[in-house]
Order: C-alpha cells, then structure tokens, then sequence
C-alpha cells in the first residue's frame, strides 16, 4: 500500500489507496487573479490569509501555495506566504512554482514535509528539482509531461510518469514520495478525455502503484455548468484510483462529491464524516415545527386524509 | 460489443457499454404510494398518465411499470397501465412484478421487445420466466440472488449471475438480452457496499459481458442527504461499468451526474447534450444585462478599476 506522508509542524497528512481522498485548496494563485497579485507583490497578504483560513475550514486538507507574479521578487513573496499560512493554520502545504529558486526559498522556511509542485519529466527540470526534494526530504508532484510537451496518447505520458519515478529513486527518493498528475485534458477539446485519464490514472495506480494528483477543473473548460460536470469527474477519477485533487474547497458541488466518494469508496468509516456533513441540525425552530407537524398529522388523520407519498 | 436492445412499436433503445447510460424511471410503482396505489385499484389511472409523460420529458429512456397492489388484481392492472403508458409515450417498458401472471399480461398487450423485470437465480422462478422471456422475444433483469437469499459476498452473487446467463441460453435466450441487477447494499449499513459493488459489476462487464442495472437508490439507505450520495455513487457506477439504472428521472442531482458521466465516459458526441441542457438561453433580458455590463466595465475601466477575479 503507498502512502504518501507530507506534514507540517505539528500535522500529518497521508495520501494512500486506503485513505480518504486528500483535498489541496487551490486558492492562493495570483495567476488569473490580478487583484491578488497586486496586492501580494505590494506586501498586502490579507487576502492571502482569508483564504487561507476559509479553505480549511472549508475541509481542505493541504494548502497549495503559489506566488507566481509577473516581474516581482517571486523567492521572497513565495517564502513570506508560506510563513504567514504556517502561523495561521496546521494544513500541510503544497509550495507551487515554475521557478527553481522559489521552490527552494519555500523549502527552506518550510516546517515539516512539504509536497513540491512540481517536476516534470524534462531532463533540465529533473536535474534541478529532484536534488532539492531529497535534501529537503520532501514529496514532489511529478507532471507527465517532457521536453516533447504534453503527448495525447496517455500511454506516453505514462512511460513519462515512469521515467520521473525512476530517476527519483535514484536521486534517492522512495516512489511514495512522487505523486503523479496524469495531466487531465478539457473533454470539450478531446471528447475521449475522461477515458483516456480513468485508464492512465488506473496504470499508474495498478502498475506503477503510485499516488496521484491533479487539476480536475480542466476537464470542463470551456462548458456550461463547470462545477456540476467537474463534481461527477471528480467522483469517477476517485473511482478509478485517484488520491487527491489540487481544487476549490469553496465549491459544494465538489466537495460534496468528494465526501461521497470517500462513502463509496469505504473510506468514510460508518459514513460518519458524511453524517456529520449533512445531518439536519436539531435547532429549537426544528422541534417548534416538528410539534406543529406533529399536530398537524394527528389533525389529518382524524379528517381520514392520508400522509404517505403520493 | 454486448448490445440489449429493447423497444416500444416506434422506438429501439440500446444498452451497451458504448453507449449512453439508460435511465429507466422508476416512479409508475404503487408500492410505498399508497394513493396512487389507491387510484389505480378504483381505475383512476390519471397519476399514472401524469408520471409518465413527466419522466419522460425529464429525460427519461425507458420506463418501468410496476402494478404491485395488494389484493388487487395485479395481471389487468399491469396490462392497463402498460396499454395506456404505450399510448402517451414511444419509449420502451420494463414490465415490473413478482406475479408470474402479470409479467405474462403485460408481455401479451406489449408493444416491442420490453424488458421483463425480472428473474432471480431461484429454480421456481427461472422454470417459469425464461420461457415467457423466449415465448415473447423478450429481454430480461436478472437479479443476482436465488434460494440462499441475498449473499453478501460478490462472488456468490456473480455466481449466481453466471447461472441465470447460462439457464437463460439454455431457453434460446442471447446472453445479450440478460441484463444483470448486481443487487445494490445500503453502505450506511454495509461500509465496503461501494467497493463491493464496483467491483462486481466490472467482473460482470468484462468476465460475464453482460449489460448491469440496478436500484441505486438504496444504496444512500438511512443516510442524509441521499441524492447528493446517490449522485456521486451512480456516476462511479458507470465508472465500473454499469450501463442502466431504475432511478428518479425527476431528481436533478442523479440526472446531472448521469449526463456528466456520460461526457466523462466519451457517450456524449462532442458534449452535445451536456451543452444542450445547461447551456443559458439567450433572453432580451439577458442581452440588456450585457450592453449594462459592457457599459460598467467601460466605465470601470475608464475609472482605472479591474474587472478581473480577485
């Protein structure tokens, strides 16, 4: 069984076959966020904070970081983010760049063991990336992608996804610590895109027996009702062997399906984390009504009316 | 390929594992309902009517018809209700009893090739439904349980599948026109119900190639918020490999999950009727709202303000 074990000071998280799946807030982005951005790249980190704390208490159970701005000082925003989100929560942390020297200023001020996002398959990006998780002993993302770019036949990226594995492990990297994104293409663009990633993520689960990531919300690019389709793909991908998911703990659509399929999975014990989800609250306005209905029924009854469905 | 095909006289549907996922409504049932069960004992088939057209309007495929009212005469009120359902509608029936008598009157008055719901792996029934299966060129649930009850272990009940397949080609009747009901648990009561049952119905796919349908509905037995479970639970479904279910065509949480897995599962040509159904329609309302916004975001814009995500 592979687990995958990152933490924080004080907080372990385990992304396994046998574990309920592990929801990594996407929020703190700049990209596509300008108002953010902005304000990261002037020192202001309120909005960093808020949604810090509103995506665990959301349920999200990592955090992804990511401080990619346009011409700032991406190293010291990346570093400063990360401390502040550390004091502020217990979540484990996903630190987020393209750029080498951020990855490592985030690693550095890091307390416990981070998920690196990410390596790709490109030689240049391995020889770079893969000696800094080792010797900050972390866990990385590993893209199946490579200096060919990103191959629609799923079975390249597979052997790309292996490729990585293998060179991790000689790095000295145990295949746990490497957690594959089988990169999910929009099935408005690819109408095979759903399969394709159900059988690779299925591979990389039976055959290279690795965890798995992604970023589910690219599948619905580009279509009417994102969140509704996005909330059934994410069940499936589940279904099909998936860990954990970079996305918005924010959206019920989603996070419902996720508690769901942790229920279908067997890795929602008793069902309690769903009962605790939904149960209805017993408030005194519920027990008011309750002895209303109560009347009510006996009122009909007396009238010879039924109260079944109909 | 395995292809069930069933009709009504104007209409074929087919279930396959290449196509997309068959709803069959699940609402012309009188058990549990005690008023229509009432209105269709005193004749009064107007909740009957009622239901079928606003399944089908809801996107309903098939429809199953079931007349299970106690001391009633249950082999007239099937064939009535399937005479008048097949007067208003084109989709093709599932024929639903226990009473060998009234799967018959229905099989008579049918027609097309319905759907005979159903029969178990039990020695009585099996003599006495594959005949009328063949005698009408009918196709047929079979519902994995037989003498022994329910068993709670998947590889008796796909045991147990696999004789009803066989005994069925014994009648003459293609293994094609066998489609297998796996037999949803409640997993509020059975925590592996999930697992147990995906893997079962991809043993029944890819060993016995058999069509799957199924009530999913049970499967959220006791639990709150039981559509938001179902839905999930039956877009996995077809993740494993179903390819029919009898559920509530009226409840927009599974029908959304059901056309998602469709597009997930590449049954949904260029994501047509994804677009189709959730698409917003262009109203004039909607075109004065766009020049209001184009005209604030000029103004915003020439104000200095962004119009972006924050």
């Amino acid at each position: 069984m592979t687990h995958t074990v990152v933490s924080s000071a004080t907080k372990e998280v385990v992304i396994g076959f046998d574990r309920p799946f592990v929801v990594i807030g996407e929020r703190i982005n700049p990209t596509g966020r300008k108002l953010l951005a902005a304000e990261m790249a002037a020192g202001d980190y309120s909005r960093v904070r808020a949604d810090a704390i509103a995506q665990v208490e959301a349920g999200a159970h990592m955090l992804d970081v990511n401080a990619g701005i346009p011409l700032a000082d991406e190293p010291a925003i990346l570093a400063e983010s990360i401390q502040l989100v550390q004091s502020l929560t217990d979540v484990p942390l996903s630190i987020d760049s393209s750029i080498v020297a951020a990855l490592e200023a985030g690693l550095k001020v890091y307390k416990g063991k981070a998920l690196l996002n990410s390596v790709t398959g490109e030689e240049e990006r391995l020889e770079v990336v893969l000696p800094l998780v080792k010797k900050y002993g972390a866990a990385v993302i590993a893209i199946s992608n490579d200096e060919t770019g990103i191959s629609p036949d799923p079975d390249v990226r597979y052997e790309v996804a292996k490729k990585i594995v293998q060179r991790a492990m000689d790095y000295g990297i145990p295949a746990a610590d490497v957690v594959v994104d089988p990169l999910v293409m929009p099935v408005g663009a690819l109408n095979d895109a759903g399969r394709q990633v159900f059988r690779l993520v299925r591979r990389l689960r039976e055959e290279l027996k690795v965890n798995t990531c992604c970023g589910a919300s690219n599948f619905s690019f580009g279509l009417p009702n994102r969140h509704g389709l996005n909330a059934s793909f994410l069940a499936m991908l589940t279904g099909a062997g998936m860990t954990s998911a970079i996305m918005n703990p924010l959206r019920p659509e989603e996070m419902t399906a996720i508690l769901a399929a942790d229920v279908a999975n067997g890795h929602d014990e008793n069902c309690m984390r769903w009962i605790q989800k939904f149960r209805e609250p017993i408030s005194a306005d519920a027990a008011n009504q309750g002895q209303r209905a109560g009347r009510e029924n006996r009122r009909r009854r007396a009238a010879g009316a039924t109260t079944e469905a109909v």
